[in-house]
């Protein structure tokens, strides 16, 4: 019984990785650089997401797929409000997204009208990191307050990444937090990735990123 | 093919069920009052453990059983040098403790030499709600930095608390955080919980949350 119930499983990942591969397929045809954006809950992802399309949407057109646990349209308002098509997904309690889910994102959107597609995922550091969305890059959120020993106690999100973003650095001298030993833990588990340094609040830090992301989105041209 | 999956998906809860019953019914021979801690990454549950310590130990023979979903003691360890006993539970991985983990780190203490058992959670805000463990009492820790918002976005985990404890208000002078539109949000979920404000930084508030757990430690002899 044990053998099956690993055999389904097994089944369910590749299904996944599967579909995941037709999603960025579908990004790649109609040139379209997708990226996945995942943080604990309050990290600042849509922050983020609200302080990239403030700085690239003269430059790129840009759509939002955003998942929630529950069906509630605060984050998919604030990015509609920027003028930006946001496409939210449900997951019904579920703690992330997976590709079939964004596969269901991407039909709701005009894929030829875009240039950049910004998925944020569920906020959670554990289940995201096991599902390959199609999207090109993966970029985690972590936050001051959060505490410097994240890396070290969630290593499997920290593996897959090409960007982590350090967010609310302006909380830096209200707080313990020791940079070094928070980047020493996430060289170890990822040595080539890129860390941008940043406050979403104040916006410091914030155009770095901005620079990397699109060099990162014109290099797929 | 979808009604077999969802039978199976009951039977595992089912289960679950079952064997936080005997988990309670274990706690409840041997007179232990146990509380299930639960938060996101970085919200202050070893914090709080480490304050709830200080101020019992000289009143309760407290123990301590550590969800972690790396082999990482950075928290058992800084339980341990209370002079406490910890149980550090790796989940390999999964996102959540479950009533069996429970079960087998009640098997490595000692159960009639403890008065209070407290269960910290894997950091996540979503899964751990599906998961009876058999404690008596579920908690919650949020964090002002988080954001006022977590309520409606992560409902499921508010609806079945005895207690919410709102840590990092040392940070409500940095941050945007509406403490009326939190409570609010709670409230629709759960009218009756009860919501303790503090700081496991400066200690404020913590002797409120200690007044209630002695209480409720207490009622059960």
């Amino acid at each position: 019984m044990t053998s099956e119930r690993i055999q389904i499983v097994e089944k369910i990942l590749d299904a996944n990785d599967q579909v995941a591969a037709l999603n960025r397929d579908q990004l790649d045809h109609y040139g379209i650089f997708g990226i996945n954006i995942m943080a604990s809950p309050g990290a600042g992802k849509t922050s983020l997401i609200l302080q990239t399309i403030k700085a690239l949407k003269d430059s790129f057109r840009i759509a939002v797929i955003e998942g929630d646990t529950a069906p509630v349209t605060i984050d998919s308002q604030k990015i509609a409000e920027q003028g930006v098509p946001a496409v939210q997904i449900n997951t019904g309690g579920d703690c992330h997204l997976d590709a079939v889910m964004l596969s269901r994102g991407l039909g709701k959107l005009v894929l030829e009208d875009l240039d950049l597609l910004i998925v944020e995922n569920v906020g959670n550091l554990i289940c995201p990191a096991a599902f390959n969305l199609g999207t090109h890059c993966n970029v985690l959120i972590a936050s001051i307050p959060e505490g410097d020993d994240k890396p070290y106690k969630y290593p499997n999100i920290y593996r897959n990444l090409q960007a982590v973003i350090i967010n609310k650095i302006d909380l830096l001298p209200y707080v313990n937090f020791n940079m070094e030993y928070f980047e020493q833990g996430i060289k170890i588990l990822n040595p080539k990735v890129n860390i941008f340094k940043v406050s979403c609040q104040t916006g410091k830090g914030i155009s770095s990123w901005i620079e990397w992301l699109s060099v990162k989105r014109n290099s797929t041209d």
